[in-house]
């Protein structure tokens, strides 16, 4: 069965966490939005979210069409795909925990996006510029330090080592994380590599996961979805300078 | 087996979401934080965080201890409460379903406590309140209707009907989609009361749940923790005047 993705087109964004773990479980696929072909394209993602074909409704994207079902919410997506792909543990302690940590990331993603759209996802960043300083500040003062310090720790007290975050084996949650530390890089390069010299596993962790052969001919290829500023890593200089 | 929940004894929070489904299920549980017995309360709940058992690290509460496991993540230990005391149904597509709906109630639950906390939340409202006036002005135009239109259409297509959101029986998701309408109630009262002629089918799923003779009992009891302005659910007139 060959999988459909819908995600918008321009953004690496949420869809990405996907993308990432099709690729990396060497999954067929059709990314649904970005292709050129009739009928595909973003229409066809517009008219799946209008729940004209009668499955489930997803909210927002991204959502995998796989059979006749469709999941929507990236961790949803992601517990789902590990199950099918060897990305996360059988057993239900080494799952919770694999999701666990998953989730933990989504609230990381939402309050890194938060940093230049604090008031209003529905306004450009021009509109709400003075108060995404105030709160990129605060994040890259209080909330960034937390999140790195809790993953670093978590690769650290996990004595079946290997530099994963889970087990002996990487699952969705160390592609992921390899995704929010590679967009962190891009969005707030100097306090990144301020950070770098604390979170050595980190660094381990993001370098092992680009390694992996299947990631790394994903990486050189067009379907890898580039960093810009429409996404939710951005790269305002003015944000990291407080 | 009785389970051990951890959370802040003064808010309901992201803890009640827990709560909630433990009561339904009629599951035997200690609210650790809320205990006055020696050896627990709040310094038993940092004791976990800090991970010095040597189980699962939790991020932050809520956390449920099961045995000798840690589940953290809200819609994480519904996953699991709801496979093991049939909150949720059994079948895969069934059970993803009901958790992509909760994964969109967690995003909802972000930005309601956003309203009050739009630029960090570790300062007081009082700290950012004009911009928690602009936010909360985006979010009652906006993000309200377009969440409670998602959760009435998804209800108005469930063809097995009874009014649940997933099948023909209450599941985890029900009960925390009736929190939060509570909670909104709270939160912003003439805005909701304005909405609910235009939702009908959640003012009926709301009053649903609260009929369940478990959750009526639970509801009733000393165990509930009422809202209040510390939590995700806080009743500033000035943020619904706009």
């Amino acid at each position: 069965m060959k999988y459909e993705l819908y995600y918008w087109p321009s953004i690496p964004g949420r869809g990405e966490f996907v993308r990432l773990a099709l690729e990396a479980a060497g999954c067929a696929y059709l990314d649904v939005a970005r292709s050129p072909d009739k009928g595909l394209g973003v229409p066809r993602l517009m008219r799946f979210l209008s729940g004209r074909e009668g499955h489930e409704l997803p909210f927002a994207p991204p959502f995998l069409k796989a059979g006749r079902h469709v999941v929507a919410q990236t961790a949803n997506i992601l517990l789902f795909l590990g199950a099918r792909h060897g990305l996360a543990p059988a057993a239900e302690a080494g799952r919770l925990w694999t999701h666990q940590l998953q989730l933990t990331i989504a609230d990381w993603v939402d309050e890194i996006h938060d940093t230049h759209h604090p008031i209003a996802s529905g306004l450009y960043y021009e509109q709400q510029k003075r108060e995404a300083r105030r709160r990129a500040a605060d994040f890259l003062r209080n909330r960034l330090p937390k999140y790195l310090g809790y993953f670093e720790r978590v690769l650290a007290r996990n004595t079946r080592g290997r530099g994963w975050l889970v087990g002996s084996r990487p699952t969705y949650a160390d592609l992921s994380l390899f995704q929010v530390l590679t967009g962190l890089d891009y969005a707030f390069p100097r306090t990144m590599r301020r950070a770098s010299a604390r979170h050595r596993r980190l660094g381990a962790l993001r370098r092992a996961v680009a390694a992996r052969p299947r990631v790394a001919a994903y990486l050189q290829s067009d379907r890898r979805v580039p960093f810009n500023e429409e996404g939710i890593f951005r790269h305002y200089p003015e944000l990291e300078s407080g």
